[in-house]
């Protein structure tokens, strides 16, 4: 990363990187530690920083939309993922959603990914693979139309068509399962809501985040110019049994 | 948690439950699985959850301002925080991002919260054993002007006057190691930023989030009338080493 | 207005004001200029303001729900309102759009209101001719499905069900007119922007406008706690005529 | 305007307009009315479009920041612009602001403009011709530091400085007159907000607005990926007169 915010994202090997601000040889930067600096080939300096989860989903290959950071985090807490547990994944698209789950429920959890298009399942695995997730998850390619394998404490659905699988998704949760459901346009929320009204779920939610980043001058701190409008919209809902009549 | 959405948080023993929709009899309880439901005594359904930690923080005792969940997942995020992390937790407050930090890394992570007043840090001794959170939390009750015991992966700073005690943070984190500081106020935020800029850290990004909340009713879908505004500005670092010079 | 912020609106008449700050007589106020203060009866210094339009709109008689200030403004510049237009108001509810329209038109323009109900009628004529815009404004008592009287430079339409009186509103609109629309949920918004596209409109846009205000405490400058989460959206649209076949 | 939304304000004269559809005949034009249409020789359908005025303030020729229309209208209303008022306007600048002030006032009211940059006040001039407006304004060519020449109803302030000229504004200010102040940074609002509190006012508000605008396709309803974040805050504050001691 360099002072000017700009950053690159690499493996350290053998060769030089060519960036904006001069030539770096990559032997340089072996054996240094995290947070020290070396010196591209017209003296600017260059840090070499430990890659965060949010700047590898930033800067990784994707093929689709993906779900943004501002909106990961809050997923997270609101189906409470923790070590041990085990959640489904449908579908798994470019891998950023799965790994932040897969990287919360640590080495005894288990994230059930499902993906109909193998492209994407392939580009999940080299995603999650480089980020050293993939034990944690188990990727399937297959349409969720007839249910999924298991059940789970949780579930995470990201499908252009949700409305579709409600059903799925309340057999395959435990009782007060968390179920988290992204999708960006008003009328994809309309059709979740009336289809979630069928099943007994409680503790239905929809919310949208707005995250608004200030320039860094303290003598003249204000919002920059322009910021995200719009991810998605984010639709909560816990499993219920109803196990006797009123 | 009823079907309007108001829920109660409590351990299951012997006894009644009084609430707006009748007489809940804990012993009708005991032994049911979680999403089932039980009757009070004027016939209402009330449904039996796992309290999410959202659920807690939101419901705990408090004698402090709290960071919110909107906000809790983003620095969980922009922190990087994973399984066997170490992280300083200063101030400690009432628990609640300490909780959330504490389950993010796991049985192998560590927390080194540190508190000043005698009495938040009881209150906050109370909530994380309540959450079984406690054995990986270390609370001190100390003034943070002399620094920090630890080196730590990252610093989760949340006191009055955060701008005092920059260096000490710096000095704390590992090469690489990510700052994060909460405040409320613009001016509090400009001299954080003044700070920083004293030291050589990277990344430095100030964000706040809004959270909409949208009601529920399919054919009629629209925002709640009214919001949160604002909690805190979010501040974030990364430590860098200039180890050599230009 | 006292300096708690805290404000009444009355006429200036024999009598005295029951506040929470003490007794004013209204006596004391006679004569007096506008800023100028007085003394209730417990020693509390009152000012005596001009009310504002805004200030009307937040305290006058309703019985429905009202276009906000944060949207009045807006609604006013995209409808381009001046001196001289002649603009339709649908449904004109408890007159405060319709108060906003006729003060921008001034004293050569002209609002043609349609009202169907005979108590929102009565109430918008009362409000009207306490302020004093009676004279530029006509309220029909009558239903829009059968079209309007008049052309008119711009229309604003607030109804339930804005998607069925499109084709009204087109054919009543000048060339190159503007109509604005106000309807709170995304289901109305949908059936509108279909109803829309039917008819040779340019330049639809939507809008919504969040409006967040600070404390003004200058050493510890902040937004307040809460704010409006949402009133209505805002629906834009210009007639053109499509004269020929291409 | 394009079908696609794109426009080009021009005034009708001989000639050609090259655009991205293709090239219009000007002569075409002529005579037509507004909301007809013509044929660019590529085919393609263009709309003969009466110019609002935020259409002319987002395409006019400035040279400063100007006050966009998303606050503009609060402004307005918050300042109780209307028919025959008296308003001060400092600094002009590129006069967006000032043409929506000449325009609300109508022909019985009256701006004074100052701007103490001889290209600021020529460019504003040179706008204000150009929208029919500048026989209601007068702008002069000074510096506002020794006070203005008038008592006016309302002011709008917009310069660098604004703390520097809160007791100009104070004395120019008739009894409960308004003062308006924009200010893009937080570090300017504490200014302001500090100097104001030395004098007697009532009514201090700080505010932000945020407009977010929506997809207009009704089967896919969402916001645009994409807002403006910050424009400038915006102070109002209410002169009172004490003219008795407590």
């Amino acid at each position: 990363m360099f002072e000017d915010g700009r950053s690159f994202l690499f493996k350290i090997q053998e060769g030089k990187l060519q960036t904006h601000n001069g030539v770096i040889n990559l032997s340089d930067i072996t054996g240094k530690s995290y947070g020290s600096s070396c010196q591209t080939h017209t003296g600017k300096r260059f840090y070499i920083m430990k890659p965060r989860l949010v700047d590898e989903i930033y800067r990784m290959k994707r093929q689709t939309q993906i779900v943004y950071p501002k909106d990961i985090g809050y997923i997270l807490l609101m189906l409470d993922v923790h070590e041990g547990m085990k959640i489904i994944d449908a579908g798994v698209g470019s891998g950023a959603m799965c790994a932040a789950l897969a990287r919360a429920v640590g080495e005894t959890g288990k994230i059930y990914a499902y993906e109909k298009r193998e492209d994407f399942k392939k580009l999940a695995e080299e995603n999650l693979t480089k980020w050293g997730l993939i034990s944690r998850v188990e990727i399937k390619l297959r349409d969720i139309s007839q249910g999924f394998d298991e059940t789970a404490d949780a579930i995470f659905l990201d499908v252009p068509d949700p409305w579709n699988y409600i059903r799925q998704c309340y057999e395959a949760l435990v009782g007060s399962g968390n179920l988290a459901i992204v999708s960006p346009t008003t009328n994809q929320v309309q059709l979740v809501l009336e289809e979630i009204s069928k099943f007994p779920f409680v503790g239905v939610e929809v919310w949208e985040s707005l995250f608004r980043q200030y320039k860094t001058v303290p003598s003249r701190l204000r919002p920059f110019d322009r910021m995200v409008a719009h991810t998605t919209y984010m639709i909560f809902a816990r499993k219920v049994v109803n196990d006797w009549r009123d």
